[in-house]
């Protein structure tokens, strides 16, 4: 049996309820998006007391096994205005299983001049405090403040100060092991739905006494070292371990899908002054609190996260990652790992998005706000972020309405939601997937580009997309790291396995993908009931009409097209 | 034979076309959105190539029919995302009669970093010249450089500073009998569609040699003559000659629909001070350049414009009119003339809507950027938008936009164009009209206020905004201004008498009006087409959840009753 708190945020009326369905046995995105297929109507206001925010761990939570406690949270996104899951690691998901919780649900809200409240939970009771105290504190205060209250080993989820403005590109933050909040969920805006609920944080207790149970405890732990054995030996996750995502710097830039210059270019002369190896070069040169390799979560056998040191050798920013490296560095033409660590670091503290507060610099430096390359007005920029002021407003508004109130064409988005670090016409792989997906442009949905022999053309790239849709969007069901994918893109049976011993619950391959099709099927149905247009599912027009100068190519998938990778 | 002239912005390109069908005959609204709705793919950018825009004067155009002479624009709003039909008055229409005109469509768009271009009309040619030495001017300045250039008598549309930075609510400014372009085709962001193409300016010459034709002469010559005495006569537009539109703050205020305080009350303490009668006073007193009456073109026998002098008694804004006085007025709790016409001026000058600038604006008091009641404050936002800071980008791009940005949830809009001046929950009537207009929120379009006998009550008000949707738009219909409508509401024999003493075509009442609701159809289908659901015709939540103070009511209308009453 699964339990769901339900806290009614306007009421604070708190029901618990069980249910022992499939969708609930395995959680992550298979049930925070048929919860918000359910119970969020389509058509409503995504910062409305209609929408709900739904926090699910997954199937795996509070076990041993590897890379499986990242927690999947759903709502209807104020920046796509479609349906939402927005992934975290951490430790929010260990926290939650051992209260026996599968998904803390937050409805309704109060009104709007409402203080603001923590909800704490905790073995015995659920509580709200006044959450004033944290009120316009950065994340990292937050953070402080919320370990010194609550246990640095409570599982605290909260939200930045742009969250409590209800800007469309915060997060929610997440405890690390650490209790340090800098895990993100950080795409779609939820951080701002949370804020419309006035709930400031959320508390796990470190007082759950919920054991995880095994029907077969041997065969789970040899199935679990079974995963452990698949990352360490999978030639991707492996690197990862070495490099982190940043190993992705010198692919794209040889593949000219380094997005560059907003998104004009695909490649960035002096891309090696950020790439995996300076980076790796930095963080030993610097020791001190640097680490090259670090876990988001325990147990993680890949460790891709980094603490990235100042010149001091103390703490700038945990983690700094390809995405952000591409989106807060290539793409504004910056070429300093120092820079993109401080941006970060500052986007963690402002509690917004790094690639669409990214993606909207990039276009307000096209709008002539600022050059490209100067990582002085780079750093100004997201100041004016942390600090709120109307051009910070406009940059976390992320790239379409900042390119709408910059008057600027070439935005790089599907559905508001900014382009991860792949430039589009370089893959239409990556293109296809961007323009299928749910929630906006995203990356980690269907992950094409390891996979194509020719990036450039779009043939076989319907069946490619959705071929990876299926493969990343297993781990997201049920709430894995998605870089377990790489180990069982071809076999799923050891993490099929994995519930069959903790569960005694037989999922075969074909039901369990089966579960994932229906799921990306009811996204699409919310986001159609939503009143989104398949034609919104493009690219800016300048996509198409404007060739990328590296490979001259132009974005040439067409709506039918991105119609069938959305078909299931 | 009515003439087209079809300017390809890209090539340079020029093509003269000419038509007979009635929906030329009539031009104004009847052609632009029929254009609109045939030549503009419903899923284009608002700002991309794909996008035309359409300029038409009506029927009467050139002629001296009173109050004749509106120009319709039509195209692809980038504000709304739906089809706009935005008209002005001035000389413009009168202009391109004499050069043998119906339409001017510009279309296609030149490269992103293309140099400014004025578009010239002569008798014997069409010229691109150089518009650089435009380029940046408030509108003011522009009309002066175009008057000094061109003549006071040309012709003039351009577009301020906002458009030129493609701001959603930029309009489009015509000039006036004066020179001055201060006539504004302003709702919908249409300056941003002219400035996408780079024209900054059409000036059609006043060396035009085509004289209206009539079929019958003396039967014209007394059905304009009935026209006249009929706006005399009616004591609506009568009222108008005396007090502009500025009547309508103490009908308001005593209906409670007076729009107050960012759209959160219905009526204003001290609205006396921004009331016809004190308005009327200060002219009176103040004299100089000040007029009371006014006419926006020749003939116009109600003349409800106005000239509002400053205390030395030079001109300070013409225009100020009603809409304005209560969007920069009374929604800001602003109770001061002087203020209300700088801001006007301003707003003038830098090419935006007061409407949709004065409804971003209470979105902005309301997040706390100012107070409510700040006269300098509110001026110091209007020089924001002139000065096109980051935050007065926000304010030009209109409530919806500023409030998604400032992170406010009571945000007076439908499709995203800003409430006009009566407080829907206070009067269903006009509510049903905002929720069911193409065009987005639009008080021209059906204006029931004046005919509701219970206007908090929903009853019966499908069929009464039905009754005035019709009403008002057969004005748009033929390039009539809408105040003629309380002279022809219950028949249009005199208007169609016209039509047939000057073409020799007979319109049948009901073959008018049938065309009349044949474009509302297109109009309708286009936003359809272009991916605007049913539900995106709906005010925010908070409308519906919150009471109006002073009349107790909430928006109750469903949305089968707007789609109701947008069935044709």
């Amino acid at each position: 049996m699964f339990s769901t708190l339900r806290i009614n945020t306007a009421t604070r009326e708190v029901k618990k309820e069980t249910h022992s369905s499939k969708e609930y046995l395995l959680g992550g995105r298979t049930l925070s998006s048929r919860l918000v297929s359910r119970e969020v109507p389509a058509d409503c206001e995504p910062l409305g007391r209609k929408n709900s925010l739904f926090f699910c761990n997954g199937a795996m939570s509070g076990t041993t096994v590897s890379s499986s406690d990242r927690i999947s949270i759903g709502g209807k996104s104020p920046l796509t205005g479609g349906i939402k899951e927005s992934n975290a690691g951490g430790i929010v998901g260990t926290r939650m299983a051992q209260q026996g919780l599968r998904c803390i649900t937050l409805e309704d809200a109060p009104p709007r001049n409402a203080s603001w409240q923590v909800v704490v939970i905790g073995k015995d009771n659920v509580e709200f405090i006044n959450g004033e105290f944290l009120a316009g504190k950065g994340v990292y205060e937050k953070s402080e403040l919320l370990s010194e209250k609550f246990s640095p080993k409570a599982g605290c989820i909260t939200i930045g100060p742009a969250a409590e403005k209800l800007l469309l590109t915060s997060g929610i933050a997440c405890s690390d092991p650490h209790g340090v909040c800098s895990r993100y969920a950080g795409r779609g805006g939820l951080g701002a739905v949370m804020a419309s609920k006035k709930v400031i944080a959320i508390v796990i207790k470190n007082d759950g006494e919920v054991k995880p149970e095994y029907v077969d405890p041997d065969g789970f732990k040899e199935g679990s070292k079974k995963i452990i054995k698949l990352l360490r030996e999978n030639p991707v996750s492996s690197q990862f371990t070495k490099y982190g995502t940043a190993a992705m710097v010198d692919i794209c830039q040889a593949l000219k899908v380094l997005p560059t210059r907003n998104f004009t270019h695909g490649v960035m002369e002096g891309a090696e002054k950020i790439n995996a190896q300076t980076m790796y070069d930095t963080i030993k040169e610097r020791g001190g609190e640097g680490l090259t390799q670090h876990a988001c979560m325990h147990p993680c056998a890949i460790q891709c996260s980094n603490v990235y040191p100042d010149k001091d050798g103390k703490l700038l920013c945990s983690p700094v990652e390809y995405e952000t490296m591409a989106l807060m560095g290539s793409n504004l033409c910056l070429k300093n790992l120092d820079t993109i660590a401080t941006m970060n670091r500052i986007a963690n503290d402002a509690g917004v998005d790094t690639l669409d507060c990214g993606a909207a610099i990039g276009v307000a430096m096209e709008a002539g706000l600022a050059e490209f390359g100067d990582n002085e007005a780079a750093v100004q920029m997201m100041e004016e972020i942390r600090n709120l002021t109307p051009l910070g407003r406009i940059l976390a508004s992320g790239c379409k309405v900042a390119a709408q109130v910059l008057g600027v064409r070439h935005a790089p988005h599907v559905l508001g939601q900014g382009v991860p670090a792949y430039e589009p016409r370089g893959s239409k792989g990556m293109a296809m997937t961007y323009l299928s997906s749910p929630m906006g442009a995203d990356h980690t949905f269907g992950f094409t580009l390891r996979d194509e022999e020719d990036p450039t053309s779009k043939e076989g790239k319907v069946a490619l997309s959705k071929k990876f849709q299926v493969i990343g969007s297993r781990m997201d069901a049920m709430g894995m790291c998605n870089f377990v994918r790489y180990s069982v893109r071809d076999d799923m049976t050891p993490l099929l396995d994995l519930i069959k011993a903790r569960f005694g619950v037989v999922i075969s391959d074909k039901e369990f993908d089966d579960m994932v099709k229906e799921t990306l099927k009811l996204e699409h149905q919310f986001n159609s009931d939503a009143g989104i247009p398949a034609h919104a599912h493009r690219f800016t027009e300048s996509f198409y009409e404007e060739s990328q100068p590296e490979t001259g190519e132009k974005v040439d998938i067409t709506d039918e097209e991105t119609a069938q990778a959305m078909q299931w």
